[in-house]
């Protein structure tokens, strides 16, 4: 098969024939119809940052596809399935695990990083870690659910814990912050406060249900103008961008007894009031990814529209063209952008 | 002013001529513009329902209105201010108070049962206890939103605690049930299964939000369609009727680990299984009123177009002629009505 | 080796000769120090209760032991390792257990129900289900960490959710009771009620740490005793015995939003004011067993002297005695009694 | 009445004759039996932290007395009963005290900055707002309850959430610390890994309660020491120091998913790593104070002594001493020192 291999950092990926997959017991191989785009994956590419399995290897982890062929023991699919593939495997076996927290298991798998993910023509999935896609959600757009879509669920739902008619902001609408102003508004929140420099994101966040947006170019301090415009802050606040100076931002937003929730990868550290955080009792929790046990949640939100898919993916890139998909993601054209092999 | 009396049960109101009430210290007078006949009144003039104020008494608790007299020390409030007056106030310094459920107040004062309620030209009422109704609101409808509406919040953001994507029943679907409907659609419900026995109730219900209807009359038992079309059961099941057997059909509603919420009086005892309580880990729950607190994020709601209103109001009834409405009541033909002095 | 066969309800156990168990991947075979007698075991011997896997059958899932035998890829065990075996298997793999539920796991098997147990010399086990027992425990009597002192663990902890300084009453001081009130104790309880008709009970009930207790016999009625000493209700109430009419009085016994625990087992229904559960927000939620997962918290409790073991180990019974054992707990005599095979 | 008057940072209390206050509606006057000295009034004396209310003022917040007089309309209280004072008056009308969090009350007073304080013979304070104290709590030790007692209450329970077999680290064992250690034992946690430089405050946390000990001085990293100790990490830390570097060890501490208290006033920055609050899905909350609403559930675990107090007592102080008093908080000397007028 047609696969882009990873051999390094600072190389661009090679297109190239490899084997196809072969499924064992319990295994499936997925014909891929799509394969997101992820700053993770332009994370390997583009920094030092190493992937667990050595290259070569193949990345991406936003897949969706149909089912090609069944390995013995698979009784919940067969051949031309459609499904979607999480970005995880958890193992089901350590503590967090059991404890309803497998998308922070202590033994984490991931697609394209661990083991061979989706820019490829086929990929190698476990039956008991994937997803019956319906037919109602198009095959092609729905490999996105697979993180851009379930890593915002996940933080707002069980990170944010929003409630209806509670007041939120969010800072920074790219890819994760406008499925958080999605999910903000498919929970209920009564007040949705978005945050760019972009005017188009901003226009694109309204559309998705935020209430107010604020760019971040136009007021002095966009902690005071949110602190304004709710009387004191909001409830919750979401940094979907990962940089110290929003996060203080969103901390700087939030009302006595609110809520932080880091969505945004920062690899630098952040200047915290320690004194800030214990006389207004805030909450500053991360958040990571989803987990694979909320997907059949997600898929049927999108299944009845309340949250939209379509809209989303604003990029198509054939797999020979996957090094070109990357110069979108690094000039932040990209809303979202998938590889279609 | 004239208001309708209540000066016994078995008997209809009486309208005639009371004094004015005049306000003192932190008081309101409100202009009644509109207060809902709710089936609470209708208790205290059919049954027995002993009122916690001895007759004669003004009864009405679901109260919007202008301000037309301010006390001494008012200073949120002026004349003309439109207003909506929660159904109840509570004391402020009982334990459940200061844990955060006034709702279940040790001294909670009602209107219309403690002291005087809505069914007149004017009511007498404290400014911090009443909300300003924002103007994009319409006066009269507002006046359910004192507990048609906010009931159904409480109880499906604090007592059912639904998540976006959480699969939910609806056992009823009168005034209470059909907001409960909305606030779980609200709140991100996956499914709604909506139940009750009439048709355009029914019909309503999938207006706001149902994915799924039930007519009871058509299924030999609903609790085994609910679970047979849920696989299992749905994760939360609300009953609004408050009868004995649709308590046990709620019960029989939900998977395992499921809650059931009771939101109906029933003054009839339920026969529960406790070796299904235990054995599922179920969770039985009560529902009472709501939080004033709550207020302010409902009425956003209301006014952000995510909860409806005038399509609930499905009549007006001036005061002269208030006896009337109850029979609508009593012949169970309105979704809301409203009294407009 | 020597097992106590179950061929059927109501005759008795026959103690014979059966074939020793071979451990195959992944598992253990444990040599039997004790196994508690369960009036679990007693409902499949006396009434009609079946047995998930038919018989012939070996009861018993308080199990007790050393390796004796690891089967192929097992690590983390060896030979001579005492352990102790969790009452129930859970399946890692359904939706309850990867939501942090595995005790009301859809697959759940149990030792001496699904497959063979402890009434034997020798047991069969899985390797990752197995925990090691320190040696600061004493071998036999930590048998009965498996259920009788997990399951209140959990009743206490996740369901009644007992916080330090809060009332709580417990009805019925038998042996789950007795351990509901050491476990209240550990979690700060600052008031707990224990409440029977034996005064032995209530005596041991005082030395595992409750303040006050109640002889049902010499009051009117429990559940105002209690609302009067603690002016309103407590906080929790646990119900461990499994009786309508104590599942009444563990309702009646609660403050206005208060939380009612059914843990004890019963296979009647329970008539329930759902008015009362509405008007003061009652909780009604029930408590099965523990998860797995928190034995390494319920063993280091142990370990640390928090909770008392020793002292609940009221009879030891040798296997072949077994129905003599059977015969203890049909007459109520004993608090617990463990066979030592 | 004599009185330690406050006129102003960098100069000591002035002790001298002010007139006796006296009661009016709902008030009492409370002879003080004892105020603690806590270093939130040493940052007053020493640093240029303002209080609320200018000098010259009262400063004191520990309050235990025996009511001197009662005004009008007190039914309650009557001349001689035992009470304490809790350290902060909330409004209960703000959004925070009506959810159940009055501790950060959005109009807080506290005695000895917006009010009055202890640091005299008499105090004014509000019937409504004054506990009763049990005369089996020693009448000077009580008054620590009102913030040495208390705060930790709080930081264990509500914020911490300590759950019975928990490991928890307690980084710091002074008299916030220590009090830590107190309740996390009373909550049941089966692990309490005590942190300090001092071997007495070491040695004082294991009579209270701690069951592992670190002297700072003897490891090379704190955290790992803990993640060592514990295999991963502590499931709660507690930072009651407020420094930078021990907010970090604290969040270095915990394992995944764990929950990291910053019980400690830290007036500087601490640099923290978005990456790990994100990856590992830590939280880190903040605590202040405690709701009065739970004085008497703490009231009531010092009288069954499950909480110790005469043991944090460390120095009295006559109140003509009260400088001599800041001195031993200046040298770390005391534990807990109450003035005694």
């Amino acid at each position: 098969m047609r696969a882009a291999m990873f051999y390094g950092s600072h190389q661009p990926l090679k297109i190239e024939n490899v084997a196809d997959p072969t499924p064992e017991t319990g295994q499936l191989v997925v014909k891929v119809a799509a394969c997101g785009l992820c700053h993770t994956d332009l994370h390997y590419i583009d920094h030092d940052t190493p992937t667990f399995h050595p290259p070569p290897l193949i990345l991406g982890h936003e897949i969706s596809g149909t089912v090609a062929a069944v390995g013995p023991d698979v009784v919940d699919f067969k051949e031309g399935d459609p499904v979607i593939l999480p970005a995880v495997l958890p193992c089901r076996t350590c503590a967090m695990c059991r404890s309803g927290r497998e998308n922070i298991c202590e033994n984490l798998q991931m697609y394209g990083n661990h083991i061979n993910g989706g820019y490829a023509e086929y990929v190698l999935a476990w039956a008991d870690h994937t997803f019956h896609l319906p037919h109602s959600i198009p095959l092609q757009e729905g490999a996105i659910i697979a993180d851009a879509i379930t890593t915002p669920y996940h933080a707002v739902v069980h990170r944010g814990r929003v409630q209806a008619g509670q007041s939120v902001a969010v800072i920074g609408c790219g890819g994760i912050g406008l499925n958080v102003v999605q999910f903000a508004r498919a929970a209920g929140a009564g007040r949705i406060i978005a945050v760019d420099i972009e005017p188009s994101k901003l226009e694109h966040a309204r559309e998705l249900g935020a209430t107010d947006t604020i760019n971040a170019f136009e007021v002095d301090r966009v902690d005071s103008e949110i602190r304004f415009r709710t009387r004191g802050g909001v409830e919750i606040a979401f940094e979907c961008i990962g940089r110290s100076d929003t996060q203080l931002t969103a901390m700087g937003s939030v009302r006595a007894g609110g809520r932080v929730v880091f969505v945004g990868y920062n690899p630098r550290p952040v200047e915290v009031s320690g004194a800030r955080v214990m006389f207004r009792e805030l909450e500053i929790v991360g958040s990571l990814g989803c987990r694979p046990i909320d997907y059949p949640r997600v898929i049927r939100l999108v299944e009845k529209g309340i949250i939209k898919l379509k809209e989303l993916v604003s990029h198509r890139v054939p797999l020979e063209k996957i090094n070109d998909g990357f110069d979108l993601l690094r000039e932040g054209k990209a809303l979202r952008a998938i590889v279609v092999p």
